[in-house]
């Protein structure tokens, strides 16, 4: 099968090929400096600021994304959460659940957020803001530093959910003040699912250890001073931890974030021209290297998705809820190629030809 | 490195050969039938009761005891914990956060519980109780039989951690009346740590049905809700499942969990055999078939790890806190053979003469 999903997306031979050694035991100083490592490239990438930390949760990105606002707001806060779709939605709903008072902007699927939008809330005394930097279900780039600007202005502490957009777009978590990143094991850091990762600035830090939170599993105090050793609390998902290593320094070794980066918006720019003319609408305002949203024109987007998995080994990124048949994604995340590209628009244009697209 | 820790432990060729394959996307019926299977699969071997459903949460063993807590237990109950080392006291922990009113049997280190330490809590009106059927810290498997008839007496909701004795000892989770048990992806079903399941039986599906959870990660509605159709909420370790899916298969294959359950308590015998007359003693009351605690009589139990693993390319488990020069252990899950338990108590005899045992 060809993985045009958005995660998990294909993974590199060197990644593989640890997924097939065995687990080696954790509790040792050889795994540590794996940690350590793992803390000190992941910085280096998301351009995080001197003093920054790195924790490493076992769980989906919904585990860090929970863990993040248990961990950085309480009840005495007032945050902003940009909602333009699922992910929006997400942070809508753990703020709801750990009652965390909160206010939301909801945009229309494919709309960018506006500087006239954010304008009202400035002066509001809220204390921060909840945003997914690109907001998967729709393929939506948010204009970050125009965000990083309303926070800086307003002094409110920022969080960003980062998981498909880290690696795939520019991000300089030092320049934009983002206080915690939120990043995924299985999209462009192309490696399996199960490890979802948390950077912290020291102001975020500062906060965490000043919260208690009410979690065994999500307390980040916790994590963190085990990570001082380059350790967990509990046993981590040590197999990916060690992919994540293995693919962190082979991003390094090709030449770093900006070259990784680069490749990604290739391929999506390469994509975007293959397709012009056929009957797709790209609705998104605002596109990440990441993701090609594709509304058809004519048929159901999730017959399309099954068509090309049962029909041509090849896997799109389908959607949920209301955009199921509306909205199918095309990635560019992983270990893809140009000629990969070729291969899903002839695809394409094979069902066009059958009067199925 | 040959590994006798207990966990992540050593894999079949065909868990190893899954993690070098590309992971699938999931959303699709081909992975919930992956999902049904390991559903059926799970609840056989543990001998579940008809109606019983089963949840795999991407995390720790730790992130599933804090999910079984928080689903079924509020501060109205009121719970009996068996403390007997670090993992009983992990109960305490995550009651203490969740404001769970219990009362702690406190256990001496290698004890067993009595039935004498049982009795006083008869008729008290407890709700609830929480054991860790193989207090893997220490080395101690509880009689399960004699809680369990504690439990029926007095009609306790009885969840039973079987993280390190599922798969090792006997077990029946419709004879013992538990209502929720709590497994992990890293022991006995020997692949890479990151999953950990849970089992529920029908009284315990109403419980969590009844529970208004606050938590989202930690959801086992939403769980129990996204698996009738073989789906998670959020992006499972879906490469580990596969493994399970595989390992769980092979099992089967081999004659089932009673074969699985005798190949690792024969290791545990020739074992326990081979190192007769060395200086270790062994304290626990009642072994598991799962490991072999060693309190070494003249050397520290971490230096005898550390000194296995750097010059034997043998990896043992040391244990942590006050334990830690104390007592190391030996487990006997995974991948390993007779040979292998040679092979370690040799190195253990050449340590001897060398005076570092």
């Amino acid at each position: 099968m060809l993985n045009f999903t958005i995660g998990p997306v294909q993974s590199s031979d060197i990644v593989c090929s640890i997924g097939a050694e065995q687990v080696p035991y954790f509790r040792t100083s050889e795994f540590s400096a794996i940690m350590k490592e793992n803390d000190e490239l992941v910085m280096k990438f998301a351009k995080a600021p001197e003093g920054s930390r790195v924790v490493f949760i076992t769980g989906s990105g919904t585990a860090s994304m929970e863990a993040a606002v248990m961990n950085c707001f309480t009840e005495q806060d007032k945050v902003i959460i940009i909602n333009g779709g699922t992910f929006g939605n997400r942070f809508v709903e753990i703020c709801r659940i750990h009652g965390v008072p909160f206010t939301e902007i909801k945009l229309e699927t494919g709309k960018a957020l506006t500087e006239e939008q954010l304008q009202p809330y400035d002066g509001c005394g809220y204390t921060g803001l909840l945003v997914n930097v690109h907001e998967t279900s729709t393929g939506v780039l948010y204009n970050i530093d125009m965000i990083s600007r309303f926070c800086k202005r307003n002094d409110v502490f920022f969080i960003v959910d980062a998981i498909s957009s880290f690696l795939a777009d520019s991000f300089n978590m030092a320049e934009l003040g983002a206080d915690v990143v939120i990043v995924g094991s299985q999209k462009a850091l192309a490696c399996p699912p199960g490890i979802s990762i948390i950077i912290m600035n020291p102001k975020a830090l500062e906060r965490v250890n000043s919260i208690d939170v009410k979690s065994m599993y999500f307390n980040l105090k916790d994590a963190l001073k085990n990570g001082e050793r380059g350790q967990t609390p509990f046993t981590p998902a040590v197999g990916i931890l060690r992919q994540i290593n293995a693919r962190l320094k082979e991003i390094e070794a090709v030449g770093g974030v900006e070259k990784e980066i680069s490749r990604i918006a290739d391929l999506a720019v390469d994509f975007r021209n293959k397709i012009m003319g056929m009957p797709f609408e790209i609705v998104s305002e605002s596109m990440s290297n990441a993701v090609t949203p594709l509304y058809p024109l004519k048929t159901s987007a999730h017959d399309i998705f099954e068509t090309l998995k049962d029909e041509y080994g090849i896997w799109v990124c389908p959607n949920g809820g209301d955009l199921k048949d509306k909205v199918f994604r095309i990635g560019h995340l992983g270990a893809l190629t140009k000629e990969d590209n070729t291969t899903l628009v002839n695809a394409m244009k094979d069902m066009q030809k059958r009067g199925l697209l």
